[in-house]
């Protein structure tokens, strides 16, 4: 079966390829995300939205980083705090409490089943950006167990354990029953 | 001509018919709004929605604050900030760098002409909340030229100056043409 993925990155089309070993292509398509900091939410909306631009089985995905010491925020809404404040003044920002999660949400959505599969990693937000520039906020996320930011592993090592890589063996064992 | 205000706050519609002298019917419509920060777009694919659903001419208002140490972040974003960190919070995350404008816009669409309205207001981030609780962020924001913040003020003292006032007024000079 072939699968759609709407999404403008084409790094997470081919990390989604390797995983799940079927059939993607990459399709670019102009969606309004929805305002929350819910990443579930947010890709639930956009499945759908896809799926009635397309009319194939298709899938999005979202991610959100939540610290803790804002309660949670900005979630699935840091995408708009990197392009504003930027990631340099969001470490200085942040206070004592620098404990975070990372979470990922992949929605499948063939106009009959809209299945959602999310993962997650906790971790803590560095005191400035450190590694190569990759993914947005890459360079401030440490993962628990580690001194490293995801931008100063390899792509390999941070892919053992990434929150979307989780997301996407969920999805990989739902492809697979 | 009759008017549906799709909101889910009174105040607002109290403070429109107010000022526009016509006819408002307020309607409670579950509207997703978009991501993003700016509160023109937001209307704009707001009033879009609403007329979809109820197809009559209808106004929607959002308000934004821009937070100019943020690089204007988090403009019409605000209630997510508002809900999850707080603005006690906020104000204590803000540096020295406290200045901000405070937006609103109103957006009308009647199948056919759709207009944006925005009314503005310069000003600054109180240390701490100050005042009775009233809107979301009334107690935060100090108007460009005053010592107070909105939440301090009479109601009929910030109705004059005010950024949705503003927008209003000017929907109502459309109005009448």
């Amino acid at each position: 079966m072939k699968i759609y993925f709407v999404t403008s990155n084409r790094h997470k089309v081919e990390e989604a390829k390797k995983i799940l070993g079927t059939e993607i292509e990459q399709v670019k398509l102009d969606i309004k995300e929805i305002q929350s900091l819910d990443v579930k939410e947010v890709v639930k909306d956009k499945a759908k939205e896809a799926y009635a631009k397309l009319k194939k089985p298709v899938i999005v995905e979202d991610t959100g980083l939540y610290i803790k010491g804002w309660n949670g925020f900005p979630g699935a809404l840091i995408s708009w705090v990197v392009k504003s404040m930027g990631i340099k003044k969001l470490c200085k920002t942040i206070g004592r409490k620098r404990s975070a999660m990372a979470k990922a949400c992949v929605a499948y959505y063939d106009g009959k089943n809209l299945k959602i599969f999310c993962g997650q990693i906790k971790g803590r937000i560095s005191k400035k950006p450190r590694g190569k520039k990759r993914f947005d906020w890459d360079r401030i996320f440490i993962p628990e167990g580690d001194t490293r930011t995801f931008a100063e592993m390899s792509l390999e090592e941070k892919n053992r354990i990434s929150h979307r890589v989780k997301a996407f063996r969920k999805f990989k064992r739902f492809l697979v029953r």
